[in-house]
């Protein structure tokens, strides 16, 4: 255990030009602005490499980009890995400078761990935690609540890609040009957003469950009716092909590099000047039509043959 | 995973007398200080329920007491919980109850959470991960680093209960009035400590490897000899009894609510009168006798027959 920390962890996460710090419990750091943002997630991840990533590269981005969902600057992360006896250190290896080269991506820097090493059996391979501290200039609201009927849905590019990528791996297929992750931080875009004065009512990232399931936790927390535009959400055409191999639907794909924005009307012409910047496949695709009086909120797809309601699976 | 969320974390973990939160990705909350700790530790623990405590509590604790090991007031913590699927509701129930009462009485909040549900037999149970955040009113150099020759070693209470309550769990074994693990909050002992002028060189938990391993890591990153007195090291009886019984040496149990505090002899006094206030068998133990010129540190113990040099086990 020492020798990992002493021979791994520290030089990956030690910040280019810096002494590697003495092992202690935790880390002590200085706070640039008085209003902090706290995120965790803890990544378990089958299989552990997939096309253009890594569950190293995707618990450092998933953490900060949930940061940046808060609209918060993230700054610092830990990481608590969770090995199972006997794991290849070679692969974690991989994983680790994986988890560095993200940091250095995403300007954060890994100021803590932990690692517990369980018995054979107990768990499967590894699993990592990465738990993220952000700071806020000032108080935004950014939360379904603040979402007013009118808004307009804009994502940040094409969708269900992270989910495909990984489908791919565990069939052990590769497509014509692989499809690899958009597994990405985004956190910098976001603040992009903000300081320029786009109106940002809610954010939120696209992860498990794919877009149906991102824009029904909003509908449900903000109570709220969406209606999405079927031929507006951008999706690749290989992706649409794996999807239609495997008969899954893209809308229930997940995408790590990307996020829903809601903002106001007068917003929509500046934020997709901002996201396009990034990504031209960014635009809208909805509106948040009314508020909906079920207690679950309401997703609604207008498409070629009519409008139909997308519940999760 | 809505409903758990919804129905069990939020009512737990919202402080008495006020709103639970929208469920959002991070929690923004104020800083009331300009320098900031941070600390993670994943438990996995077997037996989840032990005589006096749980997984639960001691996932609290233990994070808690990491941070005031750095010297910093605890405030905050996230809570990342990794389920096999299918695990049982109520042990679950039972398990965030006790995290809420250590939230509680160790007067930390916890702001933000994540639940992975990975598939049957991929992980054996529950797995839990807090990341904790404290402040710091003044900088503080608690270090191995900071250790002197001279200095004196102090242990806030008898150790190894924590360890035997397990192993006596594990065996079903009821000991004559059964021996409760000593896990517990120390964080605001640690402050008080600091605030009432004790010169804190080195802070360290007792956790896995016991004693011997505490202070061997604090022997080799500030690369000391350190000699205990055997008979000055406080164990219970009825400890000493069932380590015997287990043919297991004490010095190398777990304690979950016991620290050692590393002070130059000037400090001893004070320091032993603030840790007898908590409990009254805290007491000296050893003392840092010199540099050593080895990469490891030494550790000796002097005891009836000589001494004897204690490695990691």
């Amino acid at each position: 255990m020492g020798q990992l920390i002493e021979q791994m962890f520290l030089p990956a996460f030690t910040p280019p030009g810096e002494r590697a710090p003495i092992p202690h419990d935790s880390a002590a750091i200085a706070v640039p602005s008085p209003k902090l943002a706290l995120s965790t997630d803890s990544y378990f991840m089958r299989p552990l490499f997939f096309p253009g990533g890594n569950i190293g590269g995707v618990s450092v981005y998933g953490t900060v980009n949930n940061l940046g969902m808060s609209g918060a600057h993230p700054l610092y992360l830990t990481v608590g890995f969770i090995l199972e006896e006997g794991f290849s250190t070679k692969t974690l290896g991989r994983i680790v400078q994986a988890m560095r080269h993200a940091s250095l991506q995403s300007r954060v820097q890994i100021v803590t761990g932990d690692t517990r090493v369980v018995p054979k059996g107990k768990i499967d391979g590894i699993i990592i935690n990465t738990s993220g501290v952000g700071f806020l200039d000032r108080d935004l609201s950014i939360s379904p609540l603040s979402v007013r009927p009118g808004d307009v849905i804009l994502v940040n590019g094409d969708i269900g890609r992270h989910g495909i990528a990984m489908m791919a791996q565990k069939a052990n297929r590769e497509w014509e040009g692989t499809i690899e992750t958009d597994s990405a931080p985004f956190a910098s875009l976001v603040s992009h957003l903000i300081k320029s004065g786009v109106e940002t009512h809610c954010l939120r990232d696209i992860t498990r469950g794919g877009l149906v399931s991102t824009l029904n936790a909003i509908a449900r927390a903000g109570k709220l009716t969406i209606q999405l535009e079927e031929s507006s959400i951008p999706i690749r055409k290989d992706v649409r092909a794996a999807c239609q191999h495997w008969g899954v639907d893209p809308l229930y794909a997940a995408s790590a590099g990307r996020f829903v924005t809601i903002v106001p009307p007068s917003s929509v012409k500046l934020a997709l000047e901002i996201l396009r910047s990034q990504n031209p496949r960014s635009c809208a695709i909805g509106t948040a039509i009314g508020r909906s009086d079920r207690p679950t909120g309401l997703l609604k797809l207008q498409g070629d043959r009519g409008v139909r309601f997308l519940e999760n699976q």
